[in-house]
């Protein structure tokens, strides 16, 4: 079986964003790759260094959303990132022989110190946190690594290390022992928040996998709809609506051929319209919530499948690295 | 007993500067303080590392040259630093809290970027290994680390970086988890080369600790003498001559006052003189390359103080690494 490793801050409870541009597809990649899937809680102090009393709760909702979500230790590699010591000694190395210029042109670099405001992001370890994420995908010689559009660049550079990893440290009989990964890219629906723009945090317009159908409903209801649907008689466009993005993606064939038809002839209202999406985005969030309800209930489970996947994410990363030991010659 | 704690790099056989700069004064500070030194191999791939042959053989010489200049490994703790994956994690963690200006300010970096040629040395982790530094520093929670002047601004960023610690992530009762350790100044006289600058191994102007009486006496024959005694009727002053400088750091008050007279009033000849210091080296060497040869012919011997000095190194840091993670709030 091919490997896939993904990894995902612990940014507190998951919202619909981040189920359907991660979560969901790693669910269905579990069943065709030896998957390892991680919560990057050292990647948290790039930008959280100073408050860090969040990142263990977070890190704690963050694995019960896995699981609620489907992820399941029977087929998964579950883990904490800072379990794994050995990720810190890949870094390590990795940073001998990384150039600064290859790090300082990550696109990501210059445009989050200038989009997180109020956090001095002018860190040593902000400039290298891109070759933490090497470190943390190669050591596991994964043949696939499952991102989002927005990660692309940061598997560039992982390939770019990997292939200089591979010139300076031949394996035996010049093997390499760090295979470039190929991208698996996660595609990721248009999936706006109540407000209309993309679903963010840092919007605080998302849904999350943990909120109650009142909430959920609630949430919906003040919804950003299509501008030019003014009055309950004007015909809308669900193509340039939010709440039709939302049903594109959660509900049925059938619920969405009703949403066209309806919206395009002015026969539904959008607080009906509203009304169904709400019912779509209930019915995915219900298993979701009944499976997290179970792992809640029981968090010493939690604890044995956190252990069991750091036994086994850290016999893995050890045996790549008595490799990469072997061949830096050092340690 | 206070603690101290202090390495060197593997640069391969040492010589009479290394010895003087450092090891000596280590080996009667065991006496009197509990002592952790290490040889850091992980330091020199920040210049080494395209060509990391050298490590590992470099890395025993030293290790043999620490154990035949006297350090004891009943009174020291001694280690390769790469074995201690503990100095990895703190390194990063440390990584998160240090601003890139802290590093791009210490003064030996731009300095040796531009005194060593034909590498580059524009790597991330050439930035950063003065908080490598810190790492392997702190994690020991050292009193003092005795340095040479030369290594006097790093200890400075090892406190600030310690300060900068200590007032994000508080102990128990508000506690200081890392201690500002103190420099203890190693003295470090005058030690010229055989051409008369100091002595270096990048000027191929060493004396080993390892060299046989032959080799001293041949490598201290044509060594540079004060410029002004021309003739050998011509009167020299032992304070501007090289050869006089080494009298000063291994002859006896006895010779000292037979070369002052002898030169001043040309009475001796420089040959002379070379032979009187010739000897003096020759039997500081003697006991060195005695309990060298020990070790030499006792492989396993070495390796069982390496493997113990892992064991107990590893044991301080975790202990360390236990509370910097629970203040951290990480791992
Ligand atoms: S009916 Fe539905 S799709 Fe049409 S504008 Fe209203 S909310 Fe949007
Ligand atoms: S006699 Fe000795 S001290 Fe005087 S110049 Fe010659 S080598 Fe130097």
């Amino acid at each position: 079986m091919k490997r896939v490793l993904s990894g995902m801050r612990p940014t507190g409870k998951l919202h619909l964003g981040n189920y359907m541009g991660a979560l969901h597809n790693w669910v269905r990649l579990q069943h065709e790759y030896e998957c390892y899937f991680f919560i990057a809680d050292w990647h948290a102090l790039t930008t959280d260094y100073a408050d860090t009393s969040q990142i263990r709760p977070n890190t704690r909702e963050v694995i019960l959303d896995f699981l609620g979500a489907g992820l399941d230790p029977a087929h998964s590699v579950l883990f904490v990132q800072s379990d794994i010591k050995q990720h810190a000694e890949l870094h390590l190395l990795f940073s001998m022989i990384t150039p600064l210029g290859w790090l300082e042109r990550v696109p990501t670099y210059k445009e989050q110190q200038e989009n997180i405001t109020g956090k001095d992001l002018s860190t040593y370890g902000f400039l290298g946190y891109p070759l933490l994420q090497s470190a943390d995908i190669l050591i596991y010689q994964p043949d696939f690594v499952p991102v989002g559009q927005d990660q692309v660049a940061h598997v560039e550079l992982t390939r770019e290390v990997a292939r200089r990893f591979n010139q300076f440290y031949p394996g035996a009989q010049g093997s390499e022992i760090l295979p470039e990964p190929q991208v698996l890219l996660t595609p990721s629906p248009k999936l706006p928040g109540t407000d209309g723009r993309k679903m963010s945090k840092s919007y605080g317009n998302t849904i999350l996998l943990t909120d109650p159908e009142p909430v959920v409903r609630q949430k919906l209801k003040p919804m950003v709809t299509d501008p030019a649907r003014v009055r309950r008689t004007d015909p809308g466009n669900p193509d340039v609506c939010p709440v039709g993005d939302l049903h594109k993606v959660f509900s049925s064939q059938e619920t969405l051929a009703k949403v066209y038809d309806g919206c395009t002839t002015a026969s539904i209202g959008c607080i009906e319209c509203k009304g169904w999406v709400a019912d779509s985005v209930v019915k995915v969030l219900q298993p979701i919530q009944e499976r997290r309800a179970g792992y809640e209930a029981n968090p010493k489970k939690v604890d044995e499948i956190l252990e069991d996947g750091k036994q086994r994410a850290t016999t893995r990363a050890e045996q790549t690295m008595v490799e990469v030991r072997s061949a830096v010659g050092i340690g």
